[in-house]
C-alpha cells in the first residue's frame, strides 16, 4: 500500500474512528486502526467487537492494499507532523514508512487480514434525524444509565419508535430520564437497547448541526448510524427493557415552578459540604409561602438558603442526592422548571408541558419530624 | 470576631494564602487559614512550616479577632457564593457563620491561638527586582531541581548577590540551569539555597508585572519575599551547595546555532516513540555538512529528521534525553540557540552570548560507531 494524503484529513479521521478502539485488550489488533487504500480513497475503520467506526478521506493511492497500524503510536505521530502532505507506504508485512516534509517514522504493522470487519447491517428499517437532535438527545440522557455492568440492561438506553416520535430512557436505579422527539415521514415500530458507551462515543463525533442529518438502521442485533462519510455499527443490548409506565403516569399532590438557574445555584453552592463517603440527603420544603427551602447538613457543616417559586397544592418535606438534582437541571434548556412531588417517600418528576423531557428522581428517605 | 467584606477580595486572598496550606499532615491546624480582624483589615495567613503566605484585605471590622478554617471547605464556600458582601461571623469556640444574600453557612472552626505565626524576619539585608524578573527567572530554572527528597540540597534553588548580580542556580544530577541578572544600587553578597516548592508556590502568586516589585529579604534561617499586600516566608535549606565552576568553564569543539522553534518541532515529533520504561536517547549528529541530524530509535519505532544550522568546529555524535534537551528550549526565549559541545561523553552547554542563562545537560552514554 501506497498513499500520500492531507495531513489534517487523515487527523480529522483517526479521532474519529479512535473512539472505536480498545485500549483495555489481550488482543492487539483491536488496539489498531484499518487503513485500506482502494479507488482514490482511504477508509479507516476501528473496531472493538461492540462498537466499529469507519470513515474515509481522499487520497492519491499509489498501490492499493491494507494494513493494520497500532491507533495510539499513529495517532500521536500524525497529530504532530506538520500540516503538510503525509507518504505512507508499507515497506513490508511488519514495516510502514510515513514522511511528511524532512521527518521520516518507520513504524511496525500488522496484516489488515488480522482485522475484523464491520458487520453488514440489512438498511431495511431506519429513521433520520437532525445531528443535533440526536446530540441533544444523548446529552439529556446519557447521565442516568448505570455504569455497574453487573445490571447489563441499565448500562444501556432503550430507544423505542412508535406513532413516529422516539422515546429514549435512561435508568440507574435511583432515576429516570426520559425524551421524546417527533419523526418526519412514516416510521416502522422499533425498540431497541443501545449501549451507553456507543452513544457517548457517537455524541463526541457528530457534529450537531441542524441541518445535517443522521441514518439510524436497525437490524436484529445490530445499530448504524450513518452521516457524512461515517459509518457507526454498534451492537446491541439483547433482552427486555424495564417497563416504567406506572412511574410515568404518577399523580402529584404539590407543582412547583422554579428558576432553573437560581435552584441550581442554591444546590452548587452546597456542593462543598457534600463527601462522596457520607450520603446526606439535601432536604428541600414547601411550606405555606411562595418559598422553596433548601438545607444540608453534614460532617462538614450545614447551609440553608431559599427561593421564591410559584406552587400549586400542599406543603412537602423531601430529600435527594443533590447530584441527581443538579445531573438534570444541567440538562434542561428551559429557564424554569416544574417540579410535580407527592410526598417524601414518592419520586420528584421534572418535566416541560409537551412531556419532550421527565426527569424523575427518587428521593432519599428522611426523618421529616426533624426538619419541619 | 464579626467582619464584613467583599467576596471578590476574600476569594483572591484565600487562592494566595492557600499555596501554603498543607495537603499531606496529621496536625489539622496546618491545613487551617487563620483569619485576623484587626483596625478595618483582615489578614489571612496559611503556614505549612516550610512555607508561610500572609496577605491582607480591607473589610468592615464590627468585632475585632481571629479563627482558623478549614482551608479546603472555606476556600470552596466562598467560591461559590455570589460577588457580593459576604458576612463572617464566630459564634462560639467552634462554630462560624458564613452569610452571603440568602446563603446562610454553618462550619466548625479552631482557636487562632493554636495557629503557627509567622516567623519574624530582621530587614537587614535585601534586594529589590521586578515580579516579571522573579518569574521568569524560577520559570527558566525550576524545572531542574530535583523531587528526590533524599537528595535535599537538589530540591532547591541556590540564589547567590555577587557584584550586584543575583545568580540562580538549579541542578538534578543530569543537568544544571544557571540564570543571572543585574541588580539595581549596591547589594550585599548572599548565599542561600531555596525549597524548590517555594519558589514554585510564588511564582503562581506574583502577577508577573515588569513595574511591579517584589522586595526580598535575606536572614540565616529565612527567606522573606514582599510585594503589594503580601508577604512569603520560606525556610531555607541549610548546607552548602555544590560547586559548578569547572562545568561552566568547560570548553568546546563545536558551536552550533539553530532555530529553536524548528529544534523543538523536531523532539517533540519524535514524542510519541518515546516511553517512560525504555529510556533511549535521541541521537544529534552533525556531520560535514550544514545539517543536524536527529534520530530516535526505540521499540515502538524509529524516527529520522534533519535541519539546517550554522556550525562551527568539529563533527559529533552524542545522545540525549530528550526531555532535557526540550526542557530547556520551552523556557529560552530567543529564536535562535547556541549549543557548544565538545564530544560524545561531555555535556552540552546551551547559553547566550551574555551567559544570562547557561542550560547544561549530561548526554547518554551510546556506541557511536552504531550511528557513524
Amino acid at each position: 500500500m501506497i498513499i500520500k494524503c492531507k495531513k489534517n484529513l487523515l487527523t480529522s479521521a483517526i479521532n474519529i474512528v479512535s473512539k472505536a478502539v480498545s485500549t483495555k485488550t489481550t488482543m492487539p489488533i483491536l488496539e489498531c486502526i484499518l487503513l485500506k487504500a482502494e479507488g482514490g480513497k482511504v477508509y479507516l475503520t476501528a473496531n472493538n467487537l461492540e462498537l466499529g467506526i469507519e470513515t474515509v478521506i481522499d487520497a492519491t493511492v499509489l498501490e492499493e492494499g491494507q494494513v493494520a497500524l497500532e491507533a495510539k503510536i499513529f495517532s500521536d505521530i500524525i497529530r504532530k507532523l506538520p500540516d503538510s502532505e503525509i507518504d505512507l507506504e508499507t515497506t513490508s508485512d511488519i514495516r510502514v514508512d510515513i514522511r511528511c516534509e524532512k521527518s521520516k517514522f518507520t513504524i511496525p504493522c500488522r496484516s489488515g487480514d488480522e482485522f475484523s470487519p464491520l458487520p453488514s447491517i440489512e438498511k431495511e428499517n431506519s429513521i433520520r434525524i437532525s445531528q443535533m437532535a440526536l446530540r441533544d438527545i444523548i446529552r439529556q440522557t446519557i447521565f442516568s444509565v448505570s455504569d455497574n455492568e453487573s445490571t447489563k440492561m441499565m448500562t444501556g438506553e432503550y430507544f423505542e419508535v412508535k406513532d413516529n416520535q422516539l422515546i429514549v430512557i435512561s435508568l440507574d436505579g435511583h432515576r429516570i430520564s426520559r425524551r421524546k422527539i417527533n419523526l418526519a415521514g412514516e416510521n416502522k415500530d422499533v425498540k431497541v437497547v443501545v449501549p451507553g458507551k456507543t452513544l457517548q462515543e457517537l455524541s463526541k463525533i457528530i457534529n450537531g448541526d441542524a441541518e445535517d442529518m443522521v441514518d439510524i438502521f436497525f437490524s436484529d442485533r445490530h445499530l448504524l448510524f450513518e452521516f457524512e462519510d461515517t459509518r457507526v455499527v454498534s451492537r446491541l443490548i439483547e433482552g427486555e427493557y424495564f417497563k416504567i409506565t406506572n412511574m410515568m403516569t404518577m399523580g402529584h399532590s404539590l407543582a412547583v415552578k422554579a428558576n432553573k438557574k437560581e435552584f441550581m445555584g442554591i444546590i452548587d453552592r452546597a456542593s462543598p459540604l457534600i463527601q462522596e463517603t457520607d450520603k446526606k440527603p439535601i432536604i428541600v420544603s414547601v411550606k405555606n409561602d411562595n418559598n422553596l427551602y433548601v438545607r444540608l447538613d453534614t460532617n462538614l457543616g450545614s447551609m440553608k438558603e431559599e427561593m421564591e417559586i410559584e406552587k400549586e397544592g400542599d406543603e412537602i418535606i423531601i430529600g435527594f442526592n443533590p447530584k441527581f438534582l443538579m445531573d438534570a437541571m444541567r440538562v434542561i434548556d428551559d429557564d424554569d422548571v416544574n417540579i410535580y412531588m407527592m410526598d417524601s417517600k414518592n419520586p420528584c418528576i421534572i418535566k416541560d408541558a409537551e412531556e419532550s423531557y421527565v426527569y424523575i428522581i427518587l428521593p432519599i428517605n428522611i426523618n421529616t419530624d426533624v426538619y419541619a
